[in-house]
């Protein structure tokens, strides 16, 4: 079979993706991988004394993606069931006569391709991580700039009492924040896989737990205690903390999108020339909420897939480590879409405080019931006090109603009923939590 | 953002996919739809009366793939959400002026690019559907000379009773046949998709079902009764059919890596060059068999996936439908490599009937034990002749053990109990069965 | 082991289906169901000639779940893996003697429960289909009612321009109908499974087809060409139906969920008493559409859940088939919960035209601008038309800033920009889809 | 709607679960946490001051679950769409009428279910955690007792070369300690949830935090820096840990099934009168590897499903959270059973060396092909030994085709071939990883 080419790829993946995270995870990238891979192998042989350094610098040499096609090795990889094979082939073609019995020596296609893709991952994080820093900030940002913003919060769909937009914005940074954590401790844990055919490392004699080391520490990576061929947890881990930071973009974007309606109308995309709709002059879509939305609803799919691959059968498994490969990229790259995309939403965000006002005030007080209920509860109980402002809430003006009881006047003034009334004054430890979500975060990014 | 290049085109690809069904799913394929679909939309725009047959004719002549740059309209519809827009534009720059207020005539982003989609699939379906019909005519032709091949049969792992590879391979055929028959159906039931704006038709006033039913068969595509922009049936059809065929090939796939490992030894994969090992030379992987099975681990997360995103609000989605983009054409392309390995390894499988034959006797006729105990029931009592032979089968030669047993003697001869201990009087209607398939499948192909 | 205890039955079950749906999944009539597939296969027996009609009576005699403890059964199911073995211990026990060897006759396990999950799918599809009835009756109800209630289309959370309430009303009703029809459809082509223990009808000599067929016709379920204890395609059509189900309610439950906002409230969920607030005395929860919702969110995984299980190995699965029964149930449970609640949410649906026009109107004709656009395009050209009337709705007033624009008023009058502002003239072909989707229920349920 | 009973709840859930974990899921317990979760909220008021210990302690008094019918409960939690408003609502009922204003204090229903959820699960990993203590003994005794014990290392199905069964075992017990881990660590972050009617905690005026504080600890739960009501990174934390636990015992009931295969028949799974069929009397079934493997293709789906719901509205969600209730149990009872059931296959394991050896041995020394071309790559080259070995693999008898090759005796003698052939001398490091994992494992439960 010739290779494939790959379907949609500038007319749809852009949409998915950012090309900052993207190009890290193209075939000239994981190709360097794999040839670093083979590079710090040959290196780590050398460091334990089983060939010479010279071998290993000769091998090295030959280490450079752009020595290869990968439209070639593609099309080889279909014989043997992975790229790897067709690779060491090359690679040993490559070099003098004396290294070629050292080239790929001891190890497995699964030790080249896993360590490479860790690689990959760990490279890509770099600037996934830096798009991420971008959209904490922003979040950050607002969180600071909008502490007392006083604006509805909605339960259900329903506007339900006051809020602040900082607390909003608090809990977008929290969710971020948490999100994050996870995914560098995640790529921060991936460790280099070396086992060799069978997980014994039977090719390096006595030297095996000496190479796993010297050959995790050339990659930057962290060594495994035993090889991961088929115990996948560390994939899992990085599967799970991607999957999570698509849910807390999709958790960002959600809440944009639903303040960002006509009817709402508390926020608004910024960009310059963007939302523009070709049968609709007057529309402004809110373009990176919609597909930062459309990423977090394809991570559970994907992550489920990894999940379900990780049952892998005896030494090397009969097709689910072959699933993995893809799905794991795809994850990266809809993380890192996700993640470009929520840095530019919260950067260029327009909020709209009147607005939030206005929606606020547009239920006549009704949002603050529980306030007057709970300033009710201690003289009246708790239920008769529910029951008197939901009978109150019921009429056409809610303060005149209020006004109007006479149990509600027995126990209030008038000053109190408008104190009651006052969003600001129902907004409990709101200020207080936004500042400690920000200090959280200076904490976690100082 | 620039466009995203796609994480490994050719190394990874061509593994999952195949050439064949792939070059259907790329951007330039994509992009001709796209324009088919404005074409198709100037016609039945003059097809009804709504403008002059040779503005169509100006439109059409610029909807060709090569005049535009999959790239730049990736990167432009970053700023729209979708690459429709930016094609739009292009197009209505390119032809003469008098035609260009009836480019997109009427129509809404969604209206082309769900249509080209389906243009798309119905495509990539013509290679798909050949590729599935090399497989079937495979498995058609094992079932057929493998007829009365008696082999053993398991259930949990275990060696259970006798069969023959003529059924197994029935099964696999009537499997396919299947799955087969679902993705045919779902692929003619793909509609075209036209709607407008809303979902009104607003833009052709009232010739907009005229319009509809034109549209449709211009594009050789179902005319659906309503515009289905949130409403996706049509789409979760064709996910369930293309994920049931995955499934079906995963089977087949499963049974061929059961019966290759080296304890069974029944069937080996064809093919030379292919499966050998760079560690281990004597070693031959049955590498279709893998890599189909990596394939259908992954249809049910694309699957579910789309399915999650077919909650659609409103008149249009916010994500849901540019969740489906990818991963629709993912699970096209899985299916297409599933198809075409599941092809060349049943056409080229070489099955062992004297191993088949040897492992069924490994036992010693503990097969054929439930045979045994048939026979015996109707004067022993079911529960009873169960026990009996229990204990027969503890033993070492369960010939010889049977035949120690009184209880056994007084209602079977010596002759008996060995036409009881031959597998092939043991088949029931395994014939028949497969006779029965092979007919269904002649019957659903001729 | 003994047998588990349900989690949380009462308390949070109830919410997530329906008592009608439910009562029909329970244990009492799922060992029914199995019961009545053993009294089937005896009478089939008897009806080809294997056993005497006597002993068929005698077996089904002790067909009735009544006589059985579910509870003793589950615990006793531990040692062998499923339910099946101990109860035809139980009932080969309460038999009389002569009849013993016949019970079971020739059958596996996996024949006796997947019949009997058939059959207690088809028997719960009575009341589902019963709910979806009332469902799409409302659905139909409201289409007719608002044929031509004006409202705001929205696209992408955006007021896009007018539709009707009707024309969104026969959408739902279209996706219920489609679904439903997919679902009644695979109900009614579940066969019966009957294979014996590998699937070759050994048990039965030559009679083997023929108690297929008698078996199937005896249960009421369809008769299957070959076994299928590893090919499930019965079941992924049935589960893909199913989550088809679950798509098409929670799409309409996502569509009421957003018209019931505060700031939209252009329909509140009907029911006294229900979903009150017990902090918030003000507020009106729509919970129907929020557990319909939710319980949308969850077939996606089950649906995933059941494809990736039918993967399965040789004549019978390891695993697959044990993974396939629950999720079954629970998808058949969450469908008949959706479509209980969508029947409720649409029969009390309260819809408010006043609060739709007036929504329409807040933007002050902008939404008209499409409508606008395409008057001026014949005279300026698209591009230019587009442009022009997006300035125009950059100012205050759309009109006023139309009829200021020179070149609107050169091509249109006071009257024409008047015409063009009102949304009863800008619905296109709402009205004839809405009569379309009523007539097509109305051919599918007449 | 009357509450709905629980699908099949005897027959077919031991069969996923286990009772141990399974009692402390169900409603009384559930009921219990609900009740728990409300006294622990009515000291923490009379903590931080808010309200006198006397009425704490009457709200407490009531907290009991054996005083409320869970039937009538769920019944009326339909209007409500949560369990907790009525329970509040009859609680406060029953409760002194000075303490009434007091219940429920401040709180949300979401704060108490996803409190009480929490309880619920720590409570449940209790056992869990015990059952897994059980299973990684039982592997780490499997691993010290087989630390030298020879068998065939399986790769792609394919015999490839030899390992120990210790080194297996290890495996099992490094993915089990490991996914012990994470759920350990999930469990005991799991926190707390107070955050009033919309996450400012708007009930407790400045008293917010410490309220928070003092009912975390009272609750012996983590205390949460911001509420989490859409935050769910905690929720998504605990599901991945119990998928991870799922696939870790999955990867070893998939070896155990495979190993207990009737051609490989390495292993054999314990317990008397378990796995016996009913139709076939010869037949042993592995039923714990089945039910193991069963379990563990159910993760995946939860897991997506867990992520999808992750995504919430605003200040509370429309569905997400409702979609959270019942598969965060469903994970919890299949881990429990993949627990239970891993522990019991591993310590009733009967593991067979003869065996192991005769399969070893079955080819002859192929499976040393590696070692033998290790051997003469440094003299003939990587590639030119590789050929050679593949050669020599080629025939009859390795050994004699070996010997017979001049090249390998120019550089091998024949104690050196005969060497290479011994399994025992290719064991690479499999020794020292197994003390490795057993060290390790000693220090994580010492």
């Amino acid at each position: 079979m010739r290779p494939s080419s790959s379907p949609s790829e500038a007319l749809l993946r852009g949409l998915s993706g950012t090309p900052e995270v993207d190009v890290e995870l193209d075939d000239q990238r994981l190709l360097q991988a794999m040839l670093d891979v083979e590079a710090a192998l040959a290196y780590a042989g050398a460091d334990v004394g089983l060939l010479p350094a010279a071998v290993a610098d000769e091998i090295a040499r030959h280490c450079r993606a752009d020595r290869y096609d990968p439209a070639a090795l593609g099309a080889a990889a279909d014989a043997a069931g992975n790229p790897v094979v067709p690779l060491v082939r090359q690679l040993t073609a490559a070099v003098a006569e004396p290294a070629r019995p050292w080239v790929h020596h001891g190890a497995t296609s699964q030790d080249v391709l896993d360590s490479a893709l860790a690689l990959v991952v760990t490279r890509a994080a770099v600037p996934l991580l830096g798009l991420l820093d971008t959209a904490t900030d922003a979040a950050a940002g607002l969180a600071r700039a909008h502490r007392d913003t006083v604006m509805v919060a909605r339960t259900l769909g329903q506007q339900a009492a006051p809020t602040t937009f900082g607390l909003k914005a608090a809990g977008w940074l929290y969710g971020l924040d948490a999100a994050r954590t996870r995914l560098a401790g995640a790529c921060a844990a991936l460790p280099a896989q070396l086992g060799g055919a069978v997980g014994t490392l039977a090719g390096y004699g006595p030297a095996g737990p000496a190479m796993v080391r010297r050959f995790a520490d050339r990659l930057g990576l962290a060594a495994s205690p035993l090889p991961w061929h088929t115990h996948r947890q560390p994939l899992l881990d990085l599967a799970a903390a991607l999957g999570g930071l698509l849910a807390a973009t999709g958790k960002i974007a959600l809440d944009v999108g639903l303040l960002a309606q006509t009817e709402v109308a508390e926020v608004t995309e910024g960009g310059e020339g963007r939302g523009g709709s070709s049968a609709m002059p007057h529309k402004r879509n809110p373009v990176d909420s919609v597909l930062v939305s459309a990423a977090a609803r394809r991570g559970p799919g994907l992550l489920g897939t990894l999940f379900a691959a990780a049952t892998q059968e005896h030494e090397r498994a009969t097709g689910g480590w072959h699933a993995e490969w893809e799905p794991l990229l795809e994850l990266v790259h809809l993380t890192g879409g996700a993640a470009a995309r929520t840095a530019r939403m919260l950067t260029g965000l327009r909020v709209h405080p009147q607005r939030m006002r206005a929606n606020l005030d547009a239920t006549g007080g009704l949002l603050l019931a529980e306030a007057v209920a709970t300033r009710l509860a201690p003289a009246l109980g708790r239920a008769a006090a529910h029951d008197l402002v939901a009978r109150a809430a019921a009429g056409t003006s809610f303060r005149a109603a209020l006004l109007a009881e006479p149990e509600v006047r027995a126990h209030l003034s008038v000053a109190d009923v408008d104190a009651a009334l006052d969003p600001a004054g129902w907004l409990g430890s709101a200020g207080e939590l936004v500042d400690r979500a920000l200090d959280r975060h200076q904490r976690s990014t100082g």
